[in-house]
Order: C-alpha cells, then sequence, then structure tokens
C-alpha cells in the first residue's frame, strides 16, 4: 500500500511554521493536506525494521552528545555558569514581582549540564527535526528555561524578554508555552502535563526511527528529556502515562526527578510519603539516585550516562535537591516555591553564592562558554540531511448516498479512519482500551509495542488523561504526525485537562468519541454524555463536530485531518444511522448547511435543526410538516465553530433572521441553544442526566422524538 | 468551642432519605442545616481520640464478623452458592442481551464470602450507619452485586427486579448507583472512581471513629471492601488515592485486585505490564495474592483475616481470577467481559458447572442458607446503639456592609469556611496542594493524618481526581459530613469525572474554586479558566456559583450547604474586590437578583448583568450611565441554576422580557449568555485563551472593562 505522496520525510518534518502567535486562536483554513513523507508505510503487521526511503544519507556522528559529556567543563566556571541560571531566574522573578524562583535555584546544576553538556540543539533553528528535546513538566520553574534559552542562544530569550518576564506580549509567559517561544515544545504548567507529553515525545522518536532508519542513516535518533516535580509525581495522570512509557520500553526518555521534598502546602511529608523509586521500577523503569543534586555534577554526568546505557527502559534520575539552594534564610522552604525572594533576601542570597553582579547580567566568560552552541548547533543541522519527494493529495474521504446502508457513525468513523491512514503515513493512534468498542484500530497495521514500534496501533490501556497528553507530545514532535485517541464521548471528562492543553498549545489531535449520547442505552447514566457537547463548544480553538452519517463522518474527518493547528473532538454514535439525503462533506466544512427545504425565498415557516443522531429526526419531523403544507427548512448544524466562522451572508442564507420559528433537537444538554434558536424558537434537549434502559426506550421517554418536533414547530410558527 | 446543636450523632447519621428517585434531579429547597451532632468538636490541633458523647453505650460484640469467618460453611453448599451467583449473573445479562456476565462470574467467590460469611450489615435498614460498606469500583459488573444483595435479602433487589436487569425504571441498571438501588454505597462504572470513593469512606470511618469512640463503646467501627479490576489499576485516579490511602494508613481499607489479565481490548499484555503488587507496596499497602481466586476459598478467607490483622495499613489482595469462569468456550477471554454469552453458551456453562436450574432459579437450600443474614442484621443493628440530641440552629454566615474592607473572594470564602466549621462538626476538607492560596484551612484544626485522623484539614496532595472521588466517599458516607476540597477553578478539568459524579449520586461536596479568571494575572492562560463556569453551567444537578464580595461569598455558602444532595461549585477570585452595595446573602440564593436601580416601574432603560469580580465593572458603569440620566438597572447573576428554579413572576421582577436592552459582562465565556441577554442585547466576555501579564493589563486588552459595558449599553439602548 504504498503511498504516491511526494514529499519527503525531511521536507515534511522540517515544514514547521515558526511564526508564534499572540492574540489569535484561530487557525488558517488555507491549510493543505498533512504532507509526512513519501516513504512507504507499512502493509502488514510483520515487524520490518529500518526500511525507508532509498535516499542520500548523512551519517550522523554518532555520539556528539556522549563526547561533550565526557569533556567536561573546568569546575569553576560551571558553578559560574550555574549561578549565573539562578540569579537570571531570582531577578526576573523579583522584576515581575511574581514567579517560581525555587526550582531553577534548586534545578540549575541538571539545566546547565542538559543544555550545556548534553543535548543537541540548534538555537537558530528551534524547529529543527532531529533535536533531543526538552520539557519542564515542573512547569512553574519556567525561568530555568528561559535562562538555559537565552544563554544557549535562542533568539526568542534575549535580555529584554527576561527583564519583561510574565509581562503582556512578552515571549517568556508565566508558564512555558510552545505557541509563545520557540525553543519551548509543550506548553506546561498543569502538573503531569509534561511528563505525559515527554512520553509521547519519545514514542514519536522511536516509531519514527523504526519506520525510516536504515543502517548507517539514523536519521531519526534524539533523546527526550524531561524535569518533573513532586508535584507532577502525585497527579494520576503522570503514573499512567509513565507506566505505558515502562511498558514501551522507551529507552531514550530520561527523566529527572526534582526531589526536593517541598510543595506548595509544605513538605511533601503531609501527603505524599511513597517511595517514588520503587513505584517506577514496578512500572518497569531503570531508577537511578542523584543524592546530591545541588553540588554534585559528576553524579548527575554519571547518572545521564548510565541512563543512556540503559536502551530497553526508559530511566527516572531522582535528584535531590533544595529548592531554593543559595538563599540562606528562605532555601528548603515553601515561601521560595511561588514568590519573589524579596529585596533583601536577594541580596542575602548574593552575598551567600558570592555573586557580585548587576541584575540580569552574564558574566562575559559565562556568555563565552556559552557562546559555541550557535555554531555546534549549526553543525549539528548541517550534518542532518534528509531526502525529498512529493506528496501528492488523493481522493481519500469515502463518499456515501442514501441508497448505502446505515450505520453507527462509530463504524462509519472506522471506514475513513482506514482510508485515511493509507494516504496520510503519520496517522497513528488509539484508544484507551475500547478500541473494538471505538471502532479505532486500522486494520492493515499492528499495535505499537516495545519491540514493533513502527507500527501504529496504540494500546493505550484506561488511561484516558495519559493518553491525551502523550497524543499532544506526538502532535507536537513532528508536524507530519496526526495522532488519534478515542474512548467513549462521556470519558473526555477524564482527559479533559489534555485536550485543553491541545486546544491552547496548538496541536492537532483528533478526538475520536463514541458513544455520544443517551443513545448508547444500558450502560446507563454514568455513560452517558449530556452536557459535553456544551462544554467543549465553550472552549476555545477546539472544533466540536457532531457528524450525522456517513457523508458527514466523512467531512468530520476532513475537517479534523485538515485544522493541524486546532484539535477536533467527533462525537459519534454507538446505534446506526440512516444515510441522509442531502447530507454532503462541503456542508460540513461550513459547520451548519440545510440539507432540504422546500421554501423559496429564504423564508421558510419553520426551521428545524439537529446534530448527529439527531438529524435524522429534524430530517424525518420535516417531511411530515412538508405533507401539512409547511414550507419546512432542515438544517445540519454539526459544528457550531465552523458556522461561526462563515460569512454573514451564508450564515443569513441558512438562519435568516427573519425566520424566528426555529426548533433545536439535540440528545444533550439545551445549554447555548438559546443562541441558535432565539427567544421565540424552542429547543429540544436533555436537561437531566440519562438513564439505564434500551435506547429507543431513552429517547421516547425524555422526548426526543419526531413528534416532539413536530409539535414544537406547531407550536412556534 | 462546644457547638449549641441538639442532634446527636446517632440521630444525625441515620438520619438518611431512603427514598431513591427516578426522573427527578432536583433536591427540596425546604432542607433544614445539615445535622451532624451534638457531640464536642475539638477545638484544638492536640491529639484527643476517643472523645464523644456522655451517653448510654451499647458494646458491640466485637468480631461478630471474624466469628463467622472461622465457621466457615460446608463446602459444598459455598460452591452451590457460588454458582448460584454466577448464574443470576449469567441469565440476566443474557435475558438483557446487554451487561457483563465476565466479572460476576470470576469474582463470585470472593463476592460470596464477603457478604455470606465477612460483611456485617443488614439487609432491612441499608442505611444502618455502622454497616461495613462494600464498593464495586469496576462498576460493569455489577449483577455480582445485585446477585448478592438479592440472596442477601435487600428490598431494593427481587426477583423482579434481576429480570428487568438495565431495563427503564428497574432498581437494576446497568451500572451500581446508589440512588436507584439502597444497599449501593456509591455510584461506579466510570473506571477507578469506586476505589477513590472508598479510599474517602474508609477515611470518614477513621476520622469518626478517632472523634467519637469511647474505650468500650466503639460506636463506629467497620470496614470498607472494594472489588477493583485491571481498568481501574491503570487510570491514574486510583493511583492518586491509593497513594493516599497509604500515607493515611487506612487499616480498615481491604481492597480485592480482581487480577484476571483480560480488559476490553484483550490480554492485559498489550498495555499493562507493571509490577501491581510492588507498586502497591510502594504507595505504602500491605499486600496479599490469593493465586487461585477461582476455587480457593480458603486462600480468599486467611487473606481477609491477614488484612484484617493488619491494623496500620490499607491492604490489596490480588485475587487471581479467570473472567467468565465456568464458560467452556468463553472464560479467560475479552469476549465474556461486556456481552451476552448467547444461548448455546449459557447451555454449556450451566452443564460445565452441573447447574440444572431454570434461568433466575436460586435453589432452596441456598436461599436457606442465606436467609439468616435478615435476622443477623437486624440484630446486629439492634446491638448497635447512639444517642439524641438536637441541633440547634445558630446564624452562622458572616456579614459585610460597602464599608467593611474589600478583599478577595477566595479570603471571604476562608473566613466563612472557618465560621462554618464552628458549628458544623460534619465539615471538613481541604486543597490539592494549594491550601495557602485556595485559603481553606480551617484554622483552629490540625492535620486529618494517620496519626491525627479526628482533625479536619485534609491534606489531599497533589492529585485533584482523586480528591474529588475521595470527597464523594465522605459524603456518602454519613449524612452529617460535609466535605469541600479545593484547587484552581481551572483544575476542575483533572477533576471533572469525579465532579459529575457528585452532582449524578447526589454527594453535596463543596467544590471551592479559587482564581477564577485571567484575575489571576501573571500565570497565564494555562491557569486561566474561560470556558469554565460554562462548563458546569451546562452539567445537571450541580450548583456553579460565582459570588462578587462578602455578602454573596456568605450566601454562595448557604446555599452549598443546605443543598445536601446537590453539589456546589464556588468560584472565586484570587484579587481583592469590593464590598458592593445591595449585595445580599438572600440575593444569592435566588441565583440572580437587582443590586441597583433607578428606574421605576419595571422599564429600566437598561439591564447590565455581572458575575463575580465582573458584578463591580457592571455596578461602575451603572453609575455612570446614571449620571447620564439613564434609568439603569444592576443585576448580580451568581447562581443561573438557581435563578432559573424562581418563579416566573420573579424573573420578570428582575428580567422583564419587554426590557431587550440587556449587557452582560463575565472574564469568561460568552457561551450561554445568548439566551440572557437575547437578540437585541450584548454579551462581553472572552472567548479565546487567556495570557500572561499583571490582570489590570489583561483585563484592560481583553476589553473587560467599565467603559466597554458603557459603550455596549449605549449601542444596545
Amino acid at each position: 500500500m504504498a503511498s504516491s505522496s511526494s514529499l519527503t520525510l525531511s521536507q515534511a518534518i522540517l515544514s514547521r511554521s515558526s511564526i508564534p502567535r499572540h492574540g489569535s486562536t484561530s487557525t488558517s483554513s488555507s491549510l493543505s493536506l498533512p504532507s509526512f513523507s513519501g516513504l512507504k508505510s507499512t502493509s502488514s503487521s510483520a515487524v520490518i525494521r529500518r526500511r525507508g526511503p532509498t535516499t542520500t544519507r548523512l551519517p550522523i556522528r554518532a555520539s556528539a552528545a556522549v563526547e561533550i559529556l565526557e569533556k567536561t567543563t573546568e569546575a569553576e566556571l560551571v558553578e559560574k555558569s550555574v549561578n549565573t541560571i539562578r540569579f537570571l531566574a531570582i531577578d526576573a522573578v523579583e522584576k515581575a514581582n511574581s514567579g517560581h524562583p525555587g526550582l531553577p535555584m534548586g534545578c540549575a546544576p541538571m539545566g546547565h549540564i542538559l543544555y550545556d553538556e548534553v543535548m543537541r540543539y540548534n538555537p537558530k533553528n528551534p524547529y529543527w527535526f532531529n533535536r533531543d528535546r526538552f520539557v519542564l513538566s515542573a512547569g512553574h520553574g519556567c525561568m530555568l528555561q528561559y535562562a538555559l534559552l537565552h544563554l544557549a542562544g535562542y533568539d526568542a530569550v534575549k535580555e529584554e524578554d527576561l527583564t519583561s518576564f510574565r509581562q503582556w506580549g512578552s515571549k517568556t509567559p508565566g508558564h512555558p508555552e510552545n505557541f509563545e517561544t520557540p525553543g519551548v515544545e509543550v506548553t506546561t504548567g498543569p502538573l503531569g502535563q509534561g511528563i505525559a507529553n515527554a512520553v509521547g515525545l519519545a514514542l514519536a522518536e522511536k516509531h519514527l526511527a523504526a519506520r525510516y532508519n536504515k543502517p548507517g542513516s539514523e536519521i531519526v535518533d534524539h533523546y527526550t528529556y524531561v524535569i518533573l516535580g513532586d508535584g507532577c509525581q502525585m497527579e494520576g495522570i503522570s503514573n499512567e502515562a509513565c507506566s505505558l512509557a515502562g511498558h514501551w520500553g522507551l529507552g531514550k526518555l530520561i527523566a529527572f526527578y526534582d526531589d526536593n521534598h517541598i510543595s506548595i502546602d509544605g513538605d511533601t511529608e503531609i501527603a505524599f510519603t511513597e517511595t517514588v523509586d520503587t513505584r517506577f521500577e514496578a512500572l518497569g523503569w531503570h531508577v537511578i539516585w542523584v543524592k546530591n543534586g545541588n553540588t554534585g555534577y559528576d553524579e548527575i554526568r554519571a547518572a545521564i550516562k548510565e541512563a543512556k546505557a540503559v536502551k530497553d527502559k526508559p530511566t527516572l534520575i531522582k535528584v535531590t535537591t533544595t529548592i531554593g539552594f543559595g538563599s540562606p534564610n528562605k532555601a528548603n522552604s515553601y515561601s521560595v516555591h511561588g514568590s519573589a525572594l524579596g529585596a533583601k533576601e536577594v541580596e542575602a542570597t548574593r552575598k551567600n553564592l558570592g555573586w557580585p553582579y548587576e541584575p540580569f547580567h552574564v558574566p562575559e566568560d559565562v556568555k563565552k562558554h556559552w557562546s559555541r552552541h550557535v555554531p555546534e548547533g549549526a553543525a549539528f543541522e548541517a550534518e542532518w540531511n534528509a531526502k525529498f519527494a512529493e506528496y501528492e493529495k488523493n481522493p481519500f474521504l469515502q463518499a456515501y448516498t442514501p441508497e448505502s446502508p446505515g450505520d453507527a457513525t462509530r463504524n462509519l468513523s472506522q471506514q475513513n479512519l482506514n482510508a485515511l491512514a493509507k494516504v496520510l503515513p503519520g496517522l497513528l493512534g488509539g484508544s484507551a482500551d475500547l478500541a473494538s468498542s471505538n471502532m479505532t484500530l486500522l486494520k492493515m497495521f499492528g499495535d505499537f509495542q516495545k519491540n514493533t514500534p513502527e507500527e501504529r496501533n496504540v494500546r493505550f490501556g484506561v488511561r484516558e488523561h495519559g493518553m491525551g497528553a502523550i497524543c499532544n507530545g506526538i502532535a507536537l514532535h513532528s508536524p507530519g504526525l496526526i495522532p488519534y485517541c478515542a474512548t467513549f464521548f462521556v470519558f473526555t471528562d477524564y482527559m479533559r485537562a489534555a485536550m485543553r492543553i491541545s486546544a491552547l498549545s496548538e496541536a492537532g489531535v483528533i478526538y475520536v468519541m463514541t458513544h455520544d449520547s443517551i443513545g448508547l442505552g444500558e450502560d446507563g447514566p454514568t455513560h452517558q454524555p449530556i452536557e459535553h457537547l456544551a462544554s467543549f463548544r465553550a472552549m476555545p480553538n477546539i472544533l466540536m463536530l457532531r457528524p450525522a452519517d456517513g457523508n458527514e463522518t466523512a467531512g468530520a474527518y476532513k475537517v479534523a485531518v485538515l485544522n493541524k493547528k486546532r484539535p477536533s473532538v467527533l462525537a459519534l454514535s454507538r446505534q446506526k444511522l440512516p444515510q441522509l439525503p442531502g447530507t454532503s462533506i462541503e456542508g460540513v466544512e461550513k459547520g451548519g448547511y440545510t440539507i432540504s427545504d422546500n421554501s423559496s425565498g429564504n423564508k421558510p415557516d419553520v426551521i428545524l435543526i439537529g446534530t448527529g443522531s439527531e438529524l435524522e429526526i429534524a430530517a424525518t419531523a420535516g417531511d411530515e410538516l412538508r405533507k401539512e403544507g409547511k414550507a419546512v427548512r432542515v438544517v445540519s448544524f454539526v459544528s457550531w465553530e465552523l458556522f461561526d466562522e462563515q460569512s454573514d451572508e451564508y450564515k443569513e442564507s441558512v438562519l435568516p433572521a427573519a425566520v424566528t420559528a426555529r426548533v433545536s433537537i439535540e440528545a444533550g444538554t439545551t445549554f447555548g441553544w438559546g443562541k441558535i434558536v432565539g427567544a421565540k424558537g424552542k429547543a429540544i434537549g436533555i436537561d437531566r442526566f440519562g438513564a439505564s434502559a434500551p435506547a429507543g426506550k431513552i429517547y421516547k421517554e425524555f422526548g426526543i422524538t419526531v413528534e416532539a418536533v413536530i409539535a414544537a414547530a406547531k407550536e412556534v410558527c
């Protein structure tokens, strides 16, 4: 099943916009189809490793990082560099009078070693594909990363950015944001998200390496580093993601656990006394303990070396540090976590660490020492090369007619996913243990597993939150990767924090959410979404799509795939639905459109509006009313966000302001529909929890029926 | 700080409505103040154990359960009883053609031993306070519990309930629901919730025992049992809650882990290869492995005995079972997890297990054997006694005038929490590591910890999801307990699944959510809620409250405390807010009300509507417009749900239909406001993500200003 695309891997994965946004949340509608590579994707589940393009290869000098690691810098200069990092953080937080100095002060040594001695990156091209990825999962300590990016020569963080930390329009917001600051890989701050993102980044590396590397041409070959704190460790999401990382044997994931025994409420003894090392061993990780993270540079170096030597397991390096190291009166206390030190304590810390410089000063020798990263980074990138081919657009979406057999949109979804997988080599994903219910298996591929990382069906287990955040990591690893993930729609509640970060960080994850209403029947109210459609319609920069049949499901996938910087949620039915006359892919792209109409002059007597499984009800009610002589327009309102983006003229052509006789029907809350149907219209929905019974019975009991629509229509017109 | 209440512990904790609901989601507005006990609550953080009422005590014969445990039943009868359970499940699923037979077939032995030999309960009063609690965290296996409740003699599950499994109006819905089926403690199905609920139940027991037991009068003394499966184990929430259970040393929590190696997608090998035993040891649990859960009755009995002997740690009993045990062709496969066996396989299973009976038949000797639980249960309850006294209403809420100093509503919240704690001995709770930011510490109490369980400040660590579900367990343990929990409002995304179950299961948890808008400033968009108010307004049976100042915060607490069967979310500001003229506790109780008005005849020129921190903006804009001669009404819209419940007359008196000139202002999404302001009104809000900068700057940049309100008002009127 060779794809006929003609973009090469390198072209595709390099093609990342480097224009950060501020003030814009919408994505361009002129995006082309996602490019990924012209490389063959696998057509069987057999393990065929190291296949790839027959292109010229520039062999990477394999162990550049290791070489650097061995050649350690003069001890005194290292100490000076580490203190530079500490004081950049102290000074920036002090000037902003807001922020978190404690972590940067404690983690400066590991930060220094990573960015100065270990990691391979190109400061002048933060999007160089084969860079090592770094994630600060303890995102509140972002001044650590800003200081490091500054020293390393990234253009995004100049001195004026440090002095405008946390200010309007700066490149140094209060938590790391990939869309603001090139050099930042993912958006962190909400605890635990970052470590899960890192699992996704490491998964992407392992997957791409397995698919595209050839002996002697390891074009995909980087590490993923992450710093996480006690807070991240307590969050359930981190256990979910780290259990998977151990299961998958992500040997190039190296996590530094900043073990400082302090969280916001005080000593971790008050709520966190588990044995983290043992837990990670149970999760299948290699664990190393660096007992002196404050000044034990060689310990840290040795740990990284050991971690790299363990190739079949991710490594947790527990680094015991002192939060706020260097502050004579505030170190090792929660007071240094999230507030400026205050002028007096800053002075005392300067004295204590022997730091005679002005705020924001970088000593010349430190500056000189770090200056090598710009040419070195350029050399890394120059060494790395990749080939070209061209990706060819294919008509890849299924077409349906009213004669096509009716089906559940979850089944139609599977047909589309499988069709897309053939032409989108970067499409991969899976379900949280509901593959056979969500219908998300890519039939021609095997499972992504420890020993079959080139495969494209990811088995997430029952770990929704981890799943979402891992997909964010995959999406932000390479622009050609399109991750999708699936569960029951109601369980978006388990992963909402990760989904919000998809939206915020412009990670175009596709969320395939089946069993989208009371229509799932007997599983009952714990499994029946009610408020979920509204809750995503209210969230910025995420597309909520609820297709009604085959054409609309195809349209929803088209929209989802094209919106690379905006995640999509597809709400799909468990129950079978008929193919409706009038539905279309093009209609879906407009968000709302007329599927049938017997009125003229844009003046129907009544407009019936439905989504998903209830569009059929609206259509049937429309037919009945027409038999009684009414001029009825039936509108599919598959995506409110897309409709909002249409021209006023188009909107008026679908929902003319003069026609106030409107009835909506949707098997979910009526919350939000008031604006669509207006004060004189009527919204039919469910403003209570569901019930356990066969679907048909529940629809009837809750009044989600053709009769109800007809009655409401007669009431309003 | 003796409370002057005069209800006793027993009266209060016994006073549970046993009327399940179906079809009603709202709670009575005539609830009295929550009663808990007349017992002294602690006035210092010193450890004073076993204090309590000076009431007559009936000493419980301590080890009834253990005695029973030792006197095991004739082996053959046990086997027959276990098969009865299996076939009740098989037959019910078969008849419904829907449900999950696999777990009941595998877990029937442990289920039998628990309900027949170990647990203390009173079938005729499922709400007897001192019953052992049982939670089926793997809620899909609910036929196990229904079969057990049926055999034990609970009125809720008669034969006709088994035969109407999963049907409209039955007491046997598709997942266990406490509000439908007396005998079911909590609502489970969404995986991981149940084990976290069980941690809350065990916490409540340990807490109440420490506060009220006296030597020789252990009126609070029960175990909490739970069955959880692989799916629960994978969910992050279970790690969060179990980490806390280990930390707190909840020795009377005994969890059975149904280790059957099968989840929906197949063998757990595909996604779950961690060493669960070791992880639980790392979490501070005692771990036992029962290798033969299918027929090893004595192994199970011995494990329970051992678990009870370990008093300072919770116990995980890993029970290796075969899913669908007894089915010759489907056992040990995912196909038996969630579908009826089918007539042929049912027949084969009957043959295989030697079961000659008709569907739903309970053999006479089994029936006879179980029949002793009704008199035994009555005896248990009769043995257990408690005292009466009467709880006296106190004016407990703070009052504020415009002269009172301005303050952040999170600080006003703390004043109210501390005032309430004095008069509500059942109020306990805490924060997910943000106590000093959420302002939730009860100053006169110490921390609930392993050795100070009588204290009332719970330290949840950074575990929002676990926190919410633990609070559900506390709320459903005793009607007198009022749990509250806190984090930043945006992080409701981490715990939304638990909050939804609060709403569904009528657990009146109080969610104290601070930093409720862009007003939190520099922490930036990851920390700034936008869509969250709308998302909870859309959720059934939960109150979303956003108070504007001191009086409104007091009112919000009054509402929250009075709504015992409906959880409340309080959105509170980080920033200081002035005390506004016209606000009132009574106003809050109505959801929306006029705080100032210079119009007459219910015909203002314009109505300005605000919530929380933006009510001040609306009020100031109103003053300005009045200076220009306008007749302006300013409305506080603190809770949409409460306003919806008012009479049409009242609603018309606040928002007269004839006045279409309306402007709303809220620092969040405008989604949903369309219905309030109408087609001719204007909603001012934020339909994008926030930004990192000082709060004042962001308000200005986003146009959440007095000027914007004035301009909009002029536009609409």
